[in-house]
Parts: C-alpha cells; sequence; structure tokens
C-alpha cells in the first residue's frame, strides 16, 4: 500500500510544511480515512466530512496551538483530532478511555474549549480573542470561532455575534453552511442566509440596470465605465444596509466554496491578519464525498456502523427486541394526538433523535421544530399553553439546561400545562460528559409546582404521557433515558396515574429499595439474584415514579418497617431522589438510614453504557454490592 | 378640579367610547397621574412614560382582553394597568398584598402572560398566537407582543424572532425602540437598528442617482419618470434584502413616532388584521414628558420617591448607615482591579444595579457591559477565563437561571477561573416571584466543581472576592443579598479565606445553629435576645460561609454535641443547605436532627423585604420562634 501523505502528519507543522497543491491529496485521504474508521467504530460522520477541506486550510494557515479554532458542537473535528496529533488513537474515538467525543481542552492542547452543546463558539472565541488582545497584544495569537448555520439558530450564538463588534478583537467567525443542524435548519436566519447566498443579486441588477439604460440609448462606453465606478460606490454602502452582519461591523466575506481547499487557503491568509472581526461565510455538503452521506445528510448525522462499500448501514435489530424509550415516546405522542387534538409537539432540532418525526408525518401543523433553541421552545410552548394547548416539549436532559429560566418564569409561576418529556436522562453513553443526562432531577426538584416522573418502563411511561395530557395538570415532566427498554409487548391500553404515587414492586424483610426511572429494573434484577442466593431473606422494591411530588404514604411505611433504605436513580446523588427521601426521614423524625445511589459529584466520562453504569455501581452488580454492604456490616 | 378624562375609564372600553381627539388628552392625563403616585410609591417610572401612547393606542385599536398584548420585562405596562380597570388600585402597586410589579395573568385577565425577565414576549407570543390560529381560527384574537431594543439583544428574543415566520400566525411585534436597556442599549443589534433608522439612506441615493445623471447629461424629464418606476421595482428587490426582519420574512412597519399616539391608532388599525407576521418599529422616549426623566433615564429606570416639582429624588441615606451589598462589590472590584491586571468585569446590563459602574469608570477597557444576554455574559468570561484573565461575572440570582448550562457546559467542566458574584440572591422585596433569588443554592449545588459561598457581612464579601482571584481557584460563587449590611465601617485590609470553612460565631450548649450569608446576622440578635430571657442556657451560631465544598469539620463537630441544630438560608428549602446538612448527618450515620429554615417550596410574592423575611420566619422574631419550637418540645 502506497505510503499516505497524512501518516507523516504529527502535528500541524508537518503538514504546513507540504505544498499548497498537495493538500487536495490531505483531504482526499482524510475523508478516506474518516469513512474507514466510523465504518466499524460509529461516529459522527457527515459534519465531519463537510468541514475536511476547512480544516486543512485552518491547520495549513493558521500556527496552531498558539493560534485557537473554536469549534462549535465539535461533530465537526474528525478531521482536526487526526491532524493534531491524535492519528493513530483515532480508532479509540468515543470508546472508554479512548479519544473523547468532542473537542476538550483536558484532552489536548490543540483543543480550544469544550464544545458539547451547540452555539457557544462565537461567544467562547470572543472571550478567548480579547484575553489575547489585552495579555499578548493585537498580533499574536488569533483565534477562529466555527458555527454550523444550525447553531446559528440558537440564543447564544446570537448574544455572541450581537457583542463581537463591540469589544476589541481581531477574532475570525466561520459561519459553515451547509443548510442543515441536525436534521434540517428552520427559521428566518436561514431564509436570511439563503437571501444572502442568491444574492449575487445586487450584480444582477447591476446587469438589469445597465441593460435597462442601454435600452434608453443613454449609454455610450464611455459613459458605462463611470456609471460601473458610480455604482460600486452605491454597492458600498447598499451592501452594509443589506448584509446583517455588516449591519452589524462585522467584516463580511462570502460566500465562498467550502470544498475548494486552496482558494480557502488563499481567503485565510489575505484575511489572517486583518485588525477586527470579521465573517467569513463558506458553503459546504453534509457528508461531501461519500455519496449515501451527501444524499441523506440526517440519517448519515451518526449512522452506527456501515458497509463502506455499499453505504448500507449495519443494523443490529435482534426479534423480540424492546423498542428505544424514544420510540414509545414517538408511537404514543401520535397515538394521543390522535384522540386529543389539543396537543401539539415541540422539538428543539430533534426530530428523529426523539422520534417526533412520527408525529410530524401524520400531523404536520401540530409538530413544530424550533431548530437549535432550547429557550424558546419552552417560552413558545407556555405561550400555547396558557391559550389552551397542550404541548409535548421534547427536549434532551442536558440541553434542557438550557431553558431553565424558561421552565421558572414562563412555565411554572403560572403552572401551564406544558408536558417536558426529557429524554436522554441519566447516563447517555459515547457522547460524554456534555450529554449526559445527569442533573435534571436535582435541578428540577426546587422548582415550585412541577410535577416530575420517571417510567420504570415502556408501559408506564405510555401511562404517564396519557396522564400527563389530562386537563389541568399543570407543568409536568416525564423524564426517560436513552436507549431500549426490556418489553417488547408493551402497547397495552392507557392507564390513568395518580399524580404522586409510587408502586411496591416486591415485598420484603429484610431491606428497601426505593427506585425512580428505569435504572429500578437492575435493583429488581439485583434483588431476584441476591433472594436466591440468600434464601429466607427478602428485599422489598419500590418504584417511586414520582420525585415531586413524593410518595409519602410509601416513605412513611418503609421508615416504619425498615432500619436501611437504598434509594436508586439515574442521576447526580447531589439534590435528587436520595435527597428528597433524606429530607423527608429527617423532617418527620425518622431514624432510616439512607444509602443513596446514583451518579458522583463529578462530570462523568464518555463510554458504552453499561460499562459507565458498571463503574459507578449503577448495575444489577452494584445494587448487590450495596445490599450486601448494608447487611453484612 | 376639573374630571379627568381617565376617571372614567374603568375598562378599555370606556377608552374605546372616545374619539382618536381625545386621545392625547387621555396620554397627558396618565402621564401626570403616573408622575404623582411614583413620586410617592417608587416604581419603574421612566418605561412606563415613554410607551403611554403606544398602551393607549393598543387599547383604543384592539380588542382586549380577548386581543392580546404580551408586554416584555413589564416596567412599561403601568398605563395599560390603569387602563385595564385597577386605576384606583394603582396606589398600591408594587406593595405587600398590593397590585403585582409586572402583568401577571393571575392578577387580570388583561396581563397576557409572565412579564419579569426580558426577552420572552416574542416566543411567548408566537406561541400564543398559533394557538389561537389553530384553536379559534385566523380571525379570533390577535396577539401583539411589544419588545425593547434593550431586550432585542437576549438570545430568547432572537430565537423566537427566528421562529415567526416559520408557523402560521398573525402576531405583531412591536419594537420599542428607545436606544436603552436599563443602561444603555449595547451591541450589533443596536447598530443595526441605527442603520435602519438613519436608512432614508436608500431614498438619499436615488436623489444622488438621478443628480449624477443629470450632470452627465442623460435626463430628460419623461425619462426621469421612467427612472423613478424602474427605481421603486429596485427598491422593492433591494429593501426585502437591506432589512434584516424583512429578510427573515417578517413584514416591517417603521421607524414610527412612538408618541403620535393619533399616528399610531391609524397605522395600528391598517395592520391589524393583515395577515401573518408583522413588525412595528417605533422611536420613543425613555421618560417622555417628565423632563428629568427624560435627560437621565438611567437614573430614572427607578428612581424612588422624588418631588415632582424640583425633580429631586428623595434619597434618605442616614449618617453612619452600612452601605448597599452591591456598592461593596463594586468598590472592592476596582481595588482588586489595581492590583491584579488579570481581572476583568462582566455584566449584562446591569452596570449601575450591581455598581460595576465604579470599575468601568477607572477600568472602561476592562469591564464588559453585554447587554440583556446572561448566557453570553457567562460563556465570554469563561472564553476570557481560559486565555489567563480573571472574569468577574456579576449577574442577579434569578436571572442567572438563563446562564445555567453556560455555567455547567462552558465554566465547571473545564473548572474555569471564573468568579460568579451573584447579587440580589434571595428575598428581593417589591419586584416579587420573577425577581426573587430562591433557587441558586439549590440550583448550583449540584453542579461538580463549583465552590459556592456567600458572605456573612461587608468584610466577608470582601474576603471571598480577594480570595477568589488569587491563582487557580476554578469557578467560584459568591451570592450576596439585595440591600444594606450592618457594618458601616468594613474596609479592612483583605484576608484569604480557606475553601471549605466556616466560622463558629458563637458558643453554646442547647442548640446549634448552621447559617449560610448575611441572613446569619438574624441568627446572631435571635440568639442574643433569647439568651437573655433565657438565663443559663446557650446557643451556637457557625456561619457556614460555603454551602460547597461544605466545612465537615463543623458539621461532625456539632454532630457530636447536638441533637437539634437549625440551618438558616435566604433560598429555598429544596435542595439548598438544609439539604446539604441532612445529607450529611444521614450519610455519616448521625441522629442529630436538622431544622430546615428557608424559603418555601412555592413562589413567593411581592413585598417589602422585612415583611416577607418575618411572613416566612427568616427574621430573628422567626429563628426565636424556631429556636422555641424545638427546645420546648
Amino acid at each position: 500500500m502506497e505510503q499516505r501523505l497524512i501518516d507523516n502528519i504529527n502535528s500541524p507543522k508537518d503538514l504546513k510544511a507540504l505544498s499548497v497543491k498537495q493538500l487536495p491529496q490531505v483531504c482526499s485521504e482524510l475523508r478516506q480515512m474518516l469513512v474507514d474508521e466510523l465504518s466499524r467504530n460509529p461516529g459522527h460522520l457527515a459534519s465531519s466530512l463537510g468541514t475536511i477541506e476547512l480544516t486543512v486550510a485552518l491547520h495549513y494557515v493558521y500556527d496552531l496551538p498558539q493560534d485557537k479554532i473554536v469549534w462549535d458542537v465539535g461533530h465537526q473535528a474528525y478531521a482536526h483530532k487526526i491532524l493534531s496529533g491524535r492519528r493513530n488513537r483515532f480508532k479509540t474515538n468515543r470508546m472508554f478511555g479512548g479519544l473523547k467525543p468532542f473537542p476538550s481542552p483536558s484532552e489536548s492542547e490543540y483543543d480550544a474549549f469544550t464544545a458539547g452543546h451547540a452555539s457557544n463558539s462565537i461567544s467562547a472565541g470572543l472571550g478567548m480573542s480579547v484575553a489575547e488582545c489585552m495579555l499578548n497584544g493585537d498580533n499574536q495569537h488569533r483565534i477562529v470561532s466555527v458555527i454550523g448555520d444550525g447553531a446559528m439558530s440558537g440564543g447564544l450564538a446570537f448574544e455572541g455575534l450581537n457583542n463581537v463588534s463591540s469589544c476589541h478583537s481581531n477574532m475570525l467567525i466561520i459561519l459553515n453552511d451547509n443548510n442543515m443542524s441536525i436534521s434540517r435548519s428552520v427559521g428566518g436566519m436561514r431564509t436570511y442566509l439563503t437571501h444572502l447566498q442568491t444574492s449575487k443579486q445586487y450584480n444582477s441588477l447591476r446587469y438589469l440596470g445597465a441593460r435597462f439604460l442601454t435600452a434608453l440609448g443613454l449609454l455610450t462606453e464611455e459613459k458605462r465605465k463611470r456609471l460601473i465606478r458610480f455604482n460600486n460606490k452605491i454597492k458600498m454602502r447598499l451592501l452594509r444596509q443589506q448584509n446583517m452582519f455588516e449591519g452589524m461591523d462585522i467584516r463580511y466575506f462570502g460566500i465562498i466554496d467550502g470544498h475548494d481547499v486552496q482558494n480557502l487557503v488563499r481567503v485565510l491568509t489575505n484575511i489572517r491578519d486583518m485588525k477586527g472581526p470579521k465573517m467569513m461565510h463558506i458553503r459546504t455538503v453534509k457528508g461531501k464525498g461519500y455519496e449515501p452521506a451527501e444524499k441523506e445528510a440526517s440519517i448519515w448525522h451518526a449512522p452506527g456502523m456501515f458497509d463502506t462499500v455499499t453505504g448500507k448501514r449495519i443494523i443490529k435489530k435482534k426479534a423480540g427486541e424492546a423498542p428505544l424509550y424514544q420510540e414509545v415516546f414517538g408511537k404514543t405522542l401520535v397515538e394521543l394526538m390522535r384522540s386529543n387534538p389539543k396537543i401539539v409537539g415541540v422539538t428543539p432540532a430533534m426530530p428523529l433523535g426523539c422520534s417526533m418525526d412520527i408525529a410530524m408525518r401524520e400531523f404536520p401543523n401540530r409538530c413544530f421544530d424550533v431548530g437549535i433553541a432550547e429557550g424558546h421552545a419552552v417560552t413558545f410552548s407556555a405561550g400555547m399553553a396558557i391559550q389552551g394547548l397542550t404541548p409535548f416539549c421534547n427536549i434532551y436532559s442536558s440541553f434542557l439546561q438550557r431553558a431553565y429560566d424558561n421552565i421558572i418564569h414562563d412555565v411554572a409561576i403560572e403552572r401551564l400545562n406544558v408536558v417536558f418529556c426529557i429524554d436522554r436522562a441519566g447516563i447517555v453513553g459515547e457522547d460524554g460528559p456534555t450529554h449526559h443526562g445527569a442533573f435534571d432531577l436535582a435541578y428540577l426538584r426546587p422548582i415550585p409546582n412541577l410535577i416530575i416522573s420517571a417510567p420504570y418502563n415502556e408501559q408506564e411511561l405510555r401511562n404517564l404521557m396519557y396522564t400527563a395530557q389530562l386537563p389541568d395538570q399543570g407543568p409536568f415532566v416525564i423524564r426517560y433515558p436513552r436507549g431500549r427498554g426490556l418489553e417488547s409487548d408493551y402497547e397495552a391500553p392507557f392507564l390513568p396515574v395518580t399524580i404522586g404515587t409510587g408502586r411496591k414492586l416486591r415485598s420484603g424483610n429484610d431491606l428497601a429499595i426505593l427506585s425512580l426511572g428505569a435504572i429500578g429494573n437492575f435493583a429488581n434484577m439485583a434483588i431476584e439474584r441476591w433472594e436466591k442466593s440468600n434464601p429466607g431473606k427478602s428485599i422489598a422494591l419500590y418504584d417511586m415514579r414520582f420525585l415531586k411530588p413524593i410518595d409519602e404514604t410509601i416513605l412513611h411505611n418503609v421508615a416504619e418497617n425498615f432500619k436501611n433504605v437504598i434509594t436508586l436513580e439515574n442521576g447526580t446523588k447531589v439534590g435528587g431522589l436520595g435527597s428528597a427521601v433524606t429530607e423527608f426521614m429527617n423532617n418527620n423524625g425518622y431514624r432510616t438510614k439512607v444509602h443513596i445511589m446514583g451518579l458522583p459529584d463529578a462530570f462523568v466520562e464518555h463510554g458504552a453504557v453499561p460499562l459507565l453504569l458498571r463503574k459507578y455501581g449503577l448495575d444489577a452488580d452494584g445494587v448487590i454490592a450495596q445490599i450486601d454492604k448494608i447487611l453484612k456490616s
């Protein structure tokens, strides 16, 4: 096999030693490597394919690691990792103990800032650029923020953009325009960018004008030239108005082909040392260079394993396998929408990820993909609720952190009927610390007027969703994990759930376990195994179902009958179920000791869900170990 | 005294019965009434004066309460309250038990949505408008969202705007442009709006063009007319590009004089029933019609009591009175900036409210007012911190809810040195439930890597700020209340504080109180009084100072020596200090009972701080009552 150029690139310096003419080959090799590696070790394919030329050009023109590239989201940063000394470790990408899923300053000096949640790169980059000017002067280190058009719909991106011209900085913003967020780019900004894009219009107008004047018999050649000069003056003044970014005092360069690496190098070299804030608007194709991904970028955002030759995704679906929780949500939502015309669906850019696409197909006018805009998703839902609709607002746990004030201020104060379906709650796996839904139970519990629930299984999810849409429930949270449940046959008729009640799943004498949500299944398995090897002994299991209001009947009962209880939750130990039960015991004068099982007070790393649950003692083995520790002490 | 027109307006119907020509008189009477009332009973003056004509026009043209006005922030809504049946109760505005400080659906059917935190009116109004179309059809109830140019800097406003054209709605957005947030409007959007404002430019260009062509000898009268027609075609196409809002597919009407009530009525009548989303851009003057307020709108935003004739604000400053906590922050920041060149200040639109204006005067290039943009304030700070600066980011507790994800994702994961100075923590008084800083302790405690502290007094605030800027402290929260402390003479030399340590303030045998922050002073007073009337008995007092890491030495000591402890905090009982101490007792197997004193698990109403502290048992009397309850039981 011929030696690849990239095999000799062990840091950006090695790339910079190549000639510009060799860069297309580097891009092609990177593309091939990404397709090969990701076909075996799944990751974010389409975004990274789209930014290969940009990455190569940035590494070629800028001086990393002194200069900084602030990636947004970081889906697109695989080529960046490979070029910055992580080529050989790339096969460990996203694995437990391997390369992190997104750029992370604690992994590499080439990673400038945490990139996991969209839309933060302008604000962070602006802060870095201002700091550089202040600490090292204008001509030291350069800061480049890359942001996709999808991420531009996030309020934080706008807040950053709005502040760019107010600060002394020389930052460059690269708007990577691929008409896509994870699903598709939505909203007025998209429309605006499309207008910008097609607005070679001014030039066409100038042409039209010249033709018109010629038709009027007004133009001679000499006069035409003077007119063109004059028109350029008009253009200068009009463009300043015409372009929103220039209107915000950011110098604008666009639109540039994002797949012409040599031209990107030329333009970046020209503007690299220009003073003041700048924006370079490039056009790229998500999935570029791999045909199946180009055709269906949403599906190939994170395709899982695939056959590189046939372009077929390898989907291992076992017969009788339980569905994903998100699918239960998606199908149940449609079912409820059929019978209750007041239900609407809201998702911030995750119709596929949360399976709201099912409802969108059947009720396109009653489902709203608002783009990456979690705050708006919640306040918009609140507006619909106050006029009488019942929105099901589906947001991943870690992204809901962005709508915290909206939940408090816009929903909870007036006790509006918004149903929050929180997907990806608890450990999510390979996406790591930025994406684990570790905090929602703790940050939601202090909010007055909220009902907070978590289903033990698929049927419970259905019943909670059914209950949440009954009249006048007020704000109703249903949180459930990433991945599959245990029951393949779950579609029983709906049963209403009494708010604030849990369920006794097992009777027992020696210890009680109180669990919240699907993680309780591990407790059930653990008890089954433990009781077999401890004949004559028994452990009670309660599925609390609601964190708020909590089932005090169960708690009194448990406190009166057990010296020890275990609480088990898929979330931080600080402030969630464990805290609630501990407070109850204390406030009611009980002496029952509470053994809190949950995630540690630390950011949890990336890795497969079972590995992480095992590491933090939250699987069946972990529960057995905890039981033994209590009962043998 | 002549009968006023407004004395007969008991609902919008009465206003609608008047002729358009009488409206200026209504405005003038409202203005007089607002100045009179607010001179005696303080409130938000300047904003409300600026929107009188708009309010009258909206009430005149629209059919309230079926049609809805969604106010943003709600500072401007006083005339709205007076016209919608609350004239006689207006003298109770902002008082305990009286009219609420901001529009509130639970107070009046004329108040469409919760208005306390800026920038939510577009998202909420869009949701309402979409719901109206869905439930009642296109021609039923109309939704108008009013938003100031200051609030337009908030990401939520942009997220809302970005979604307007994607939904089926007929909403009207009124952009109330007064070049002001509370202090001043900042950022690129401001620049953009200013451009819009002055861009009669196109017309001037057209004029220039005609003059140029005439000079070239190209124009005859007949040809000039044809050229104008052609130019109009160009204008149509260019304007679509030129205006960002039109570019986002929102019909734009502006700029309109916001103080010409008859013209406002005319324009609103014209566009009221137009289909699709619309924006009306009006220009108003904050403080309009009251000269002192027009001159210094920032100061007259909420001026306190004043003499209406002289325009002098009545400031009751007692000799020897302790300073406001915010002043201690402001002065200490300057002092620290003088000796540590790495310190920078960041405030989202609150330089006067948090007293960062002091540092801004001395270090204009090291202080950043980022506008109403709390998320950006935090992520921008994080960007500066990762490059080596030490930002002091000052945000009010209830507004920090908007930056929750930024704290977790952009600061805490990488343990960056951002100092969060959280002003207005705990009960804030008359601004009510949207503004009380009730939740910060509870929502911050679950975040890994945070140091969370609260000073007992002014000197402690200084020492904590000093400690926070020492090298490599990581993210450091200092929360302090609205209002004054107790010591007028507090400027002692800085002393470093050991992270995670509290202080024993009083020894005692019968009970221990653990307090966090300035509220501990009430415990101190309470103990002093209680010990006098209970000779021979004594109560220990510990100022915990840090919520995280918590001082476990104190807790072990207390647990070993007391059967009962009281925890006292100015924040919700759910998840804060009380929970932390309870968890500690449980986890360490202690039997000490924790009596948690704090705010209830409910939204606290508005009213003077002492009244609310009394009501919720958090003043010295409340602590004494709790002591008696424990020791006499």
